[in-house]
């Protein structure tokens, strides 16, 4: 916490330091709102683990996930952000007006909120996953895609979106396994059509990762055969992870409408269910999960959070 | 027009090319998209009359409009980007698929449009106007309020955005007039309220600018009482004109479906009425015309772009 520590009352309280959360705390301290950014973890979120972030507007040659977010943190921290690192347990709503957020550090009163707290990717949990992060593991074709030009990859999952990530991967790669535990995939008809078609893709069903290896990036993974018990070998430059998605929303299931992945609903102003809460990024439903994306988002939410704060008090 | 001048057919032609086709065209080229950008002036749009932009979340130090979107269209050369000067006279939906886009130059076939063309903010018109762009005359307090801390400024204009925007400088600056040409505001009761109800921000109905004056930069302006005809002086640092704005969706009127303001109305996907055609940007219904929102959009225009390219064809 910085030299606020006495403070608890505010215009905007913003829960989650990642691009979305970042991008609202510019907006909000910049705008004359006095801003609390609470973040539970390292400043930055998800896009930390990314060695090199391609396609974000503005930064031709690329810029690393951890300068990205340095380099917001230090422009809402001219417009005088505070912060606190503690995790968010609640959010009421209180009486007459405005919001008690209650957090493992101590409890904040504020005019609006504004929730950023992202979506966690469902880790496999297997060895060697952590270790190749930005090595050859990645959990987003979108982004890492251009990196794996003629290289062997294959993707994790059965869902539509691991099917829509091997289908991009295809138009880079030169081969793409698209390896899944069950005897078939989860995928829409006409999406495992699509793949279907396109003759890079290979698909390994029953077959579950049992270890992920390397040197200095990741070389070969280790397949389970869950019919046979038997493991194989495949020989791999990357590896893309698609097993789902987990918004940090729990704690807000009584309060807000979520979708039946458990992302917030809001509108185009980027307000939930309840007035006066707004969230943005990727914890929003029909985010397409991409930083510029929720850096704009986090803008929005921000510009209607101070149209709020001057209607309401 | 660069190496592809011959080519005429694309998977995707973006019109228009301030940040948000140019964030539309770095994420549609770098999907491996064949990708064609339409811009009828300078490539940057608005933004290049900012001379410094505080607010686009990753530059700490600030950045100026030109340079930004000069950033922005070398990141979609990078991956390919094929870009002509021209404007477009129509779109025009083709049969079986697809779309063919004519414009001043020659006519496109695509299997995807992407609408970035922006909104003009409507100039008063007078003398000294167009010289004091950036040097005290502005068109968003949103992007310039905090440079004019502790400074005397005028809005012009009468509708919600003026006194929105007289409210929003008020936070800023120690004085604030707001220069109507009728004897009442068109804003909304309540928004009124809020104006008159700071101390800061004084009425000056019946009055119209007359011309805009300073030496390097802007020093005051001359209004002309519509009333009694009487002139007189007001010595100024920051003059915001908000007297409406205009989007370039002429063309499309007949084909897409606009809001009251000729706004394109969009869904969560920025797809429009019209499935392949998508918009983005300060065009679109609900905009903040923000730099960061229109990158934002431009990215889920492009991928939503990108999967309807990948579904029907």
């Amino acid at each position: 916490m910085n030299q606020n520590e006495q403070t608890t009352r505010f215009d905007v309280v913003i829960i989650g330091g990642g691009p979305a959360g970042l991008s609202a705390a510019i907006y909000a301290s910049r705008d004359g709102l006095s801003t609390l950014l609470v973040e539970k973890g390292l400043i930055g979120g998800m896009i930390n683990e990314a060695d090199k972030v391609d396609n974000y507007p503005g930064f031709s040659q690329g810029i690393s996930g951890i300068e990205l977010t340095a380099k917001m943190y230090e422009q809402a921290q001219k417009y005088g952000l505070n912060n606190v690192n503690a995790e968010v347990l609640s959010v009421v709503v209180a009486q007459p007006l405005g919001f008690t957020i209650k957090t493992s550090e101590k409890e904040y009163q504020t005019k609006a909120v504004i929730i950023a707290g992202g979506s966690d990717k469902v880790r496999l949990g297997v060895q060697g996953e952590k270790e190749f992060i930005g090595r050859g593991v990645s959990y987003c074709a979108t982004c890492d895609a251009p990196f794996f030009r003629a290289k062997t990859v294959a993707v994790i999952g059965g869902g539509n979106s691991a099917v829509f990530e091997a289908i991009h991967l295809s138009k880079f790669a030169k081969k793409v396994y698209l390896i899944h535990r069950r005897d078939q995939l989860r995928a829409t008809h006409i999406v495992q059509e699509q793949a279907k078609a396109e003759y890079k893709i290979e698909f390994t069903l029953n077959s579950v990762v049992e270890e992920i290896q390397g040197a200095d990036v990741l070389e070969k993974i280790i397949i389970k055969n869950v019919i046979d018990g038997q493991f194989s070998e495949l020989n791999l430059d990357g590896l893309f992870i698609s097993v789902g998605i987990k918004p940090n929303t729990s704690y807000l299931s009584e309060l807000l409408e979520l979708d039946n992945d458990g992302m917030i609903v809001v509108d185009d102003y980027m307000q939930t269910s309840v007035a006066g809460i707004f969230a943005c990024g990727d914890i929003r439903h029909n985010s397409i999960r991409q930083t510029i994306a929720a850096a704009g988002d986090g803008a929005v939410a921000a510009v209607n959070a101070k149209k709020w704060v001057e209607r309401v008090y």
